[in-house]
């Protein structure tokens, strides 16, 4: 049957003349990097990558990764071309509102897109995550002769991804972890956006990429016995990850801007588009032209991609013959299902236990998740032990014990969250990182891509404010509640005792379409007995008639303070805990209305960080009691009163409002 | 005289047990580094590094950079025992409320400390910008025979820098630059926070340098004259910077600590110290001991400082003689002064203009300023054809033309923000860098820095919504402004046309105590013809009486569309131009009240961003045109539509809140 399939030669030219014309159409995009990386693609989908065009989400398929997103339709050629579920017309409308091929991958949105990539070095940081969340999986489900897991990750990547400094963090943490099964492919093109890489640029990346622990290998990015051969070298188990170094073209056969930037960041141009297509041999009028024989591959790789599948089923159907009760978790944690009863043992906490710091009591919670959900497992940024984040008695994840459920993802924040999201886009993982809340600056776009992708990451971030004490400036948060709470689709909860943590646990766990950050302190809070109303983002924690006083975190132990010193001089203030902006906001305006009656306008807002964002809760006539400057590097309690973040100025504000 | 003079090992004993004492007073700090790094700190401030401890303000001393901010207390002993202007009592208010001796080191708190670090990475990235900014002005001022720009950089890193992605960034710029005057000197002790580094981090680091262009040297790290070869080795020219890995001992001499991570991140504890000290040979029950002949190379030191210093302004003085105009021009740019006439070529646009975007716009004010202030230069990270920053005709800086003026930083943005800082800090240079708006995710710790510092690095952020288009939401900023609002003490402004980008400039050009932002677009925009008062932060650009209409940037013109289609149908109403909301917020409340009346309460702003932060502006009775979601891939006409970013839903939204 293999006749009637055209040869590579000719699908990697349908790839490349796709990409030209969809740019050009667009009159916007990246047409040169598809051009230079065409035969790269087209031998890595059709050949080593086990995938199933006709059922993306076949739990072991091969991951693919496209880094260097901006070479979107490279990936939407592939997958058009392989058998996904991806029009011709899908590509006509590359670049255009509502379409399914928008200017970088977009996770959720296209069939065969394993993770949003756009900003560069991000994709690195998801496949080594896909990467490692293989190797857990495997260790915890594969049994002898039976296994179930048993895939790679691929990836591509340019210039700029390695440039950019996650691409360090990430490749630095894979060496290490021995990911084998991990393959980089490096556009190596010698081209950026401003002009040839010479410019700025003079790593020698083999030489780096061994000093990480890699296996680093060449291939000519049009070879395709080159790449082929390559490819098969990668596969050989050797302990390291594999970075394949494919010297090639960007704006590959233009014949004026070949190896230029000018292929790089736009149209080539109709003139353009037709000379090339004139030195490929095509039809220089045609446009989105599939010849037939390169369409028939489609069907060719659906049916390679069930063959694959079915021989899967199998294995599984035995493997649950064998292994009944593993199987059976296994379909679970890939489903994202939770156990039965599996918050049984988060404990309450009560007011007659001494202080105990938010991060003390997710310490416990977390450890309580643990010994219910097998799938729960964390990582920290070097600072688990002050983090309070490890999972205790369970392991660190190391080469040889990929089955423990600690990971030491070490000093690097920006790398650690691209794990993060690849593990958990990867499935049969819930994955927490966390470290100081400070450090969020260092991965914000790790946060941002997994709510925008709708991926259900959990952030922990400790340290939450100048009461983290003598780090001093450099290390307490101020900006960083509002910078949280500005991100679209994500739940960003400071909770004001052990259990407001136990509930934003519980409600991070639960959810399965976005992300979630736990913002928690230091220092001790008392256990305030109240409602712990997380799911609603807000509640009346003690009512009073004559003013509200609204606090999140360690301030609303603050605002009662503060509402024993009213009372003693006959005001009554009610103190609402309001632990999420965002889950707050979502309620109906009826229960707004009950938490902050819109005739209490006498409303004073604490927290120990920037007041911007907080004049939405306390109206026109209301004050905040915040830090709009940077902290001090003293005790805490010391820095709260230097800053004025006390009762007794939350009392004197309302004093002065009423 | 030196047989008065302590011998240098009982120096390094008294930083050491210095730092212990400190840090068990304030019962909190990182002890252990400090007294693994003692003798690589004594060798190099008293052997090749040229400073003068009286005048910590000396242009050409060398600059010392401590990245591993947080054994502060070695760079607190080596300043107090070397003679800078800092007492035994500094040193035992370690960490305590308002001392001179923060938990990191702090710009402008402490004389002698170059740089802010504490964040991992900053360091290092400053001390290349530091190095590069020593080039660049030396390839500015100095003339044959008149060497007045020579000076070397050094700085000290731990595994946790080099573990952040920054330091790769900063590494490979720094190769590529061929800075040889930059030397780091690198802890390799073995040991973070949570445990041995070799939990987590496996590379072969003098590989990975080797890779960078960096000539990498061994040293053991007690050892004084190995460290001191190797900090002459490193001053042998030969093109490349020079890492040199010490092997130290984290906790030197801690019998129960040494190498351990306990003694990392906390006091050794009183016990431990005792028996420390015995082990040096130490009275162990002084505190704060320092040994009269160890004191008096505090004399010495400024003694030696000011010779360094006397011979250099000798130089200068031939300097001056030989070169009045150069000499001149170099004395003002240290001063930090404006040249007369500095923004005379600024140009000035017209409402008959065609549209222009503020990046446009931005580009020729950058030139104009460019031809007037020779030390004004810029750096983009890959985009200057998009950001619009170049210099033009005035060439990129790299190894053989230090004295360009536009810098290719290459796709590492955060290693761009610490390089700026530390080349703004050098002094000499007004260094504006810019990348996408975006990309603010990924060097944001660098701008809070530069705010900390009061730092006047320029950051320009283009393509500063959706507005910008098919890149899609990966590309498009939502959150950025409002991440960019709450950061104490930066000016983030957001021109609305052309003459306010020209007025944008002129304030960022004249603050000299912190940094500021412009946020611009890439869309034209057209020229309002308004006063442009974006010193007063906002003001009224067209009057009316019913209701007002607050917008930045783009979305200005698209108010005053909307206050069109209002008259239409018979309603008056105000726009405001709110360019930036920390300098209107500065401004008295009269002229607040003044442009945003207390009794117009119909209010509505309109933003093509979050609308997280507007309440403040807006008031109980108004309304947000805002985007609180991510945004779409598509010609960025059709998604600002999408998102209701129009006229008619502003003039709607105005209408029914009427």
């Amino acid at each position: 049957m293999s006749a009637v399939l055209a040869p590579p030669e000719t699908c990697v030219t349908t790839i490349r003349t796709l990409a030209m014309d969809a740019v050009q159409k667009a009159n916007s995009g990246h047409p040169g990097g598809p051009m230079g990386l065409a035969a790269v693609g087209w031998s890595l989908f059709t050949g080593p990558l086990r995938h199933s065009p006709s059922n993306p989400h076949w739990p072991d398929r091969d991951r693919f990764v496209l880094s260097n997103g901006h070479s979107s339709m490279l990936l939407y050629a592939l997958l058009f071309l392989t058998g996904y579920d991806l029009t011709l017309d899908d590509l006509k409308s590359f670049r255009q509102l509502h379409s399914r091929t928008p200017g970088h991958p977009e996770y959720g949105l296209t069939p065969g897109v394993e993770t949003t990539t756009g900003p560069l070095g991000q994709g690195f940081g998801n496949a080594v995550g896909f990467a490692l969340a293989e190797r857990m999986m495997a260790a915890r489900y594969n049994r002898p002769g039976h296994d179930v897991v048993d895939h790679r990750t691929w990836f591509t990547c340019s210039d700029g991804d390695l440039m950019e400094g996650i691409s360090h963090e990430a490749a630095s943490l894979a060496g290490f972890l021995g990911l084998e099964r991990l393959t980089g492919i490096y556009d190596n093109n010698s081209v950026s956006l401003d002009g040839p890489t010479s410019l700025t640029y003079g790593d020698d990346v083999g030489e780096r990429f061994a000093a990480y622990g890699w296996r680093v290998l060449h291939a000519e990015g049009n070879d395709l016995v080159e790449l082929g051969q390559a490819y098969a070298d990668a596969q050989v188990p050797d302990g390291r990850p594999t970075l394949i170094i494919a010297h090639t073209h960007i704006g590959y056969g233009a014949p004026g801007m070949q190896d230029t930037s000018r292929a790089h960041g736009s149209p080539l141009g109709e003139d353009e588009v037709r000379a090339t297509k004139r030195v490929y041999g095509w039809p220089e009028d045609a446009h989105f032209l599939v010849p037939p024989d390169v369409a028939r591959w489609a069907d060719e790789m659906r049916e390679r991609g069930r063959a694959l599948e079915d021989e899967w089923q199998a294995r599984m159907a035995a493997y649950a013959h064998a292994y009944p009760a593993e199987a059976a978790e296994f379909e679970r944690v890939l489903a994202r299902e939770l156990p039965d009863g599996w918050d049984a043992e988060v404990p309450a906490f009560s007011p007659d236990d001494d202080k105990v710091a938010t991060r003390v009591a997710s310490f416990k919670v977390m450890n309580a998740l643990a010994a219910r959900m097998p799938e729960f497992i964390q990582g920290a940024a070097d600072l688990s032990e002050s983090t309070r984040t490890e999972l205790t008695g369970l392991g660190d994840v190391n080469r040889s014990d990929y089955g423990a459920r600690n990971i030491r993802f070490g000093v690097r924040e920006h790398g650690m969250g691209a794990i993060t999201n690849g593990v958990t886009l990867h499935g049969g993982l819930r994955l927490t990182c966390s470290t100081f809340m400070q450090f969020y600056d260092y991965m914000k776009n790790t946060v941002r891509l997994a709510a925008l992708m709708g991926c259900p990451s959990i952030f922990v971030y400790t340290h939450d404010s100048v009461a983290m004490g003598e780090d001093g400036p450099t290390h307490q948060p101020i900006e960083h509640l509002a910078a949280l709470r500005a991100v679209p689709k994500l739940v960003v909860i400071r909770p004001a005792d052990a259990n407001e943590t136990a509930a934003a646990w519980r409600l991070a766990i639960e959810r399965r379409d976005g992300p979630t950050v736990l913002v928690l302190t230091r220092q001790g809070l008392p256990v305030l007995g109240g409602p712990a109303d997380v799911a609603r983002g807000g509640y009346v924690l003690d009512d009073g008639d004559d003013c509200v006083l609204i606090g999140t975190g360690s301030e609303v132990s603050l605002a009662r303070e503060a509402r024993e010193l009213l009372a003693a001089t006959g005001i009554s203030a009610r103190v609402v805990s309001l632990p999420s902006f965002e889950l707050f906001a979502a309620q109906p305006a009826r229960y707004r209305d009950a938490v902050l009656p819109p005739d209490m306008t006498a409303r004073v807002a604490v927290e120990a960080a920037a007041s911007f964002g907080w004049a939405r809760w306390v109206g026109d006539r209301g004050a905040i009691v915040a830090i709009d400057r940077f902290g001090e590097s003293a005790p805490g309690p010391e820095v709260l009163r230097d800053l004025g973040i006390t009762a007794e100025h939350v009392a004197e504000t309302a004093r002065s409002i009423l």
